[in-house]
């Protein structure tokens, strides 16, 4: 066990140390984009920031002023590819249904790319977005903060390498906020055109990347109910959702994620010889317990607080200097949202969905 | 909150102090009926055992001595009425399938009754059972200890009553254990004929049972898989299952069960205002921590460790000296066992089960 906290911040995916950075185009400047990406870039190893892509040059100039940037661009001139020079790769941090044509012409100016989660708002539009990419010889991340943090890396490697849980049975995830307490009844995250659908899409992902990360399988076939009982939600953007998968080798994941709950996010992976529990486990920016409970002993780690924004702007940066695949990759992305599908699926029919 | 906390062990279903004891038939001697039910009786207020039912006539006596108890009746000399006017109440504890016939016995003494969790093996079962104990006017209790614990009835208050987690949206439960550790491949919890299933009717009816005294609502539809890997396990007998709930009132459960997993049992309410979790839940004889975390404060009592049994046993004790019903009675018990039918029914057929 000292091993895996002993320098509990460390890289594995790091082998060497590339010299030069990765000059980022950042499209779109929502919240998240300017409070957390900017300033996680700003301290990251292998990124910067040299151009911002906005619809509001005000904000955009504000912004670039501030933090010293040098250019910024309407959406428009980012299509057109004014000052592409000047930027080695796009963070696409718009809506959801959005991505999509925001690689598209990074993959002409052939820019590589990270790309918010999910992925895209559907599979067939990931999928569409994985060609472009693959076509233009481009690397595509998609940007999984919780698969960078070192306490997801630390436990998967006692999980994985260390069996601390023994043989992984069953899985718990859970993440819930209230949505619109946060961003109002207007925001892009409760619009299905461009979210694609409400908390699934949005938090739901988050569980279910890191029910695939824990397992260690594909899904076999999940079970899903969706509710819609506040008004700001309907049946084409739930309020909630809860779903049960079967993995292939026998695990299954319980989870459910909500718009209108507390703040609420954890995850608890259940084995023949003990349980890991990580609480916070999704929200950004704050200390995380794992505990690990077997018969004859406990223990928790709050691990050292680290920015993993800042983390995954490294990890992309160093894949891109180092001509080496990024972790959560277009496979990772566009296999959870086979899964969300299979819920909404399910959740329409009542039915069991298959994968395969 | 602090009147919750004060005088924590209180028993709001005690209005009065009714003089005398009930006589108790203990039916069924196995692990948890010698170990934990008979001190549990001996502790209580309102119980006393004179009267023991088993088939093995050299344990029984063993244990009569030790314990000072008066009859060992064979189960033939029970179904004759042997000694029937030395005991007032019977309590079930044989394998699950078996049940019935004893209450059966007990409804023609006109002894009240007190069966272990779940009340049978089917709703079919159950039903019938009822049906005996309601014709030949019998009090009726199934002995869920959990509901009986101090720490569920102060976090059903500060749940229902003092809204402490605000609405509820969402719950998870867990119940896992390693059965074969504990009682080996030959015990009748995996004799489907015996028990009606594995995991989910013994670890899981607890889940289910938590779940509904949380939602505070019926179960309007349920999902479940089922697992078998181990060799120990098959088809008819489940190693695990999970499976979700959608109540009437939109609170959606995600419980899940093993009998191959190390021990683990909690519950955890999630609302539009905080989280409740309950750890360990359903194990006996353990502290419990209840835990409750808000935007502003959290907090965590660990409740003084008290007897369940013994509360259960003087909560059913009570209800026969009072004329009054027992709270876990034949509806919550016929209305788990649906619950864990849906669950089965789910996981062969792939579709959502609908009640009603």
């Amino acid at each position: 066990m000292r091993s895996y906290l002993d320098d509990f911040t460390r890289r594995e995916w790091q082998h060497e140390s590339p010299a030069g950075t990765v000059r980022l185009a950042v499209v779109g400047l929502g919240e998240f984009a300017r409070d957390q990406a900017l300033p996680g870039i700003e301290d990251s190893e292998f990124c910067n920031t040299t151009t911002l892509v906005t619809g509001s040059s005000d904000k955009g100039k504000r912004i670039a002023d501030k933090r010293d940037i040098d250019h910024v661009l309407s959406y428009d001139a980012f299509h057109d590819g004014e000052a592409a020079d000047d930027y080695d790769a796009v963070y696409v941090a718009t809506p959801t249904g959005q991505h999509l044509q925001y690689v598209e012409t990074a993959a002409e100016l052939g820019k590589d790319v990270i790309t918010e989660k999910p992925m895209e708002k559907s599979v067939e539009r990931a999928e569409r977005l994985r060609e472009v990419c693959e076509a233009a010889e481009i690397t595509l991340m998609v940007a999984y903060r919780p698969r960078m943090e070192p306490v997801f890396q630390r436990a998967r490697e006692l999980v994985h390498d260390d069996g601390v849980v023994g043989e992984v049975t069953e899985i718990h995830a859970q993440f819930a906020f209230d949505v619109l307490d946060i961003g109002g009844p207007d925001q892009w995250r409760i619009d299905r055109d461009l979210a694609g659908g409400g908390a699934l899409m949005d938090a739901g992902v988050y569980t279910a990347t890191i029910a695939r990360f824990f397992a260690d399988s594909n899904p076999a076939s999940v079970q899903g109910e969706t509710v819609a009982e506040h008004e700001a939600f309907d049946e084409d953007v739930e309020e909630r959702a809860a779903y049960t998968v079967q993995f292939e080798n026998g695990v299954t994941a319980s989870c459910s994620t909500s718009f209108n709950s507390a703040r609420n996010d954890w995850v608890e992976i259940i084995g023949t010889e003990g349980t890991l529990r990580i609480e916070p486990a999704f929200w950004f920016n704050v200390d995380r317990d794992l505990s690990i409970e077997r018969d004859d002993w406990e223990a928790t780690v709050t691990g050292p607080s680290v920015d993993e924004v800042r983390e995954e702007f490294d990890h992309f940066g160093y894949a891109v200097l180092t001509d080496t695949d990024p972790e959560p990759n277009a496979a990772v992305g566009i296999g959870d949202l086979k899964l969300l599908e299979g819920v909404y699926e399910s959740a329409n029919t009542g039915e069991r969905v298959q994968f395969n």
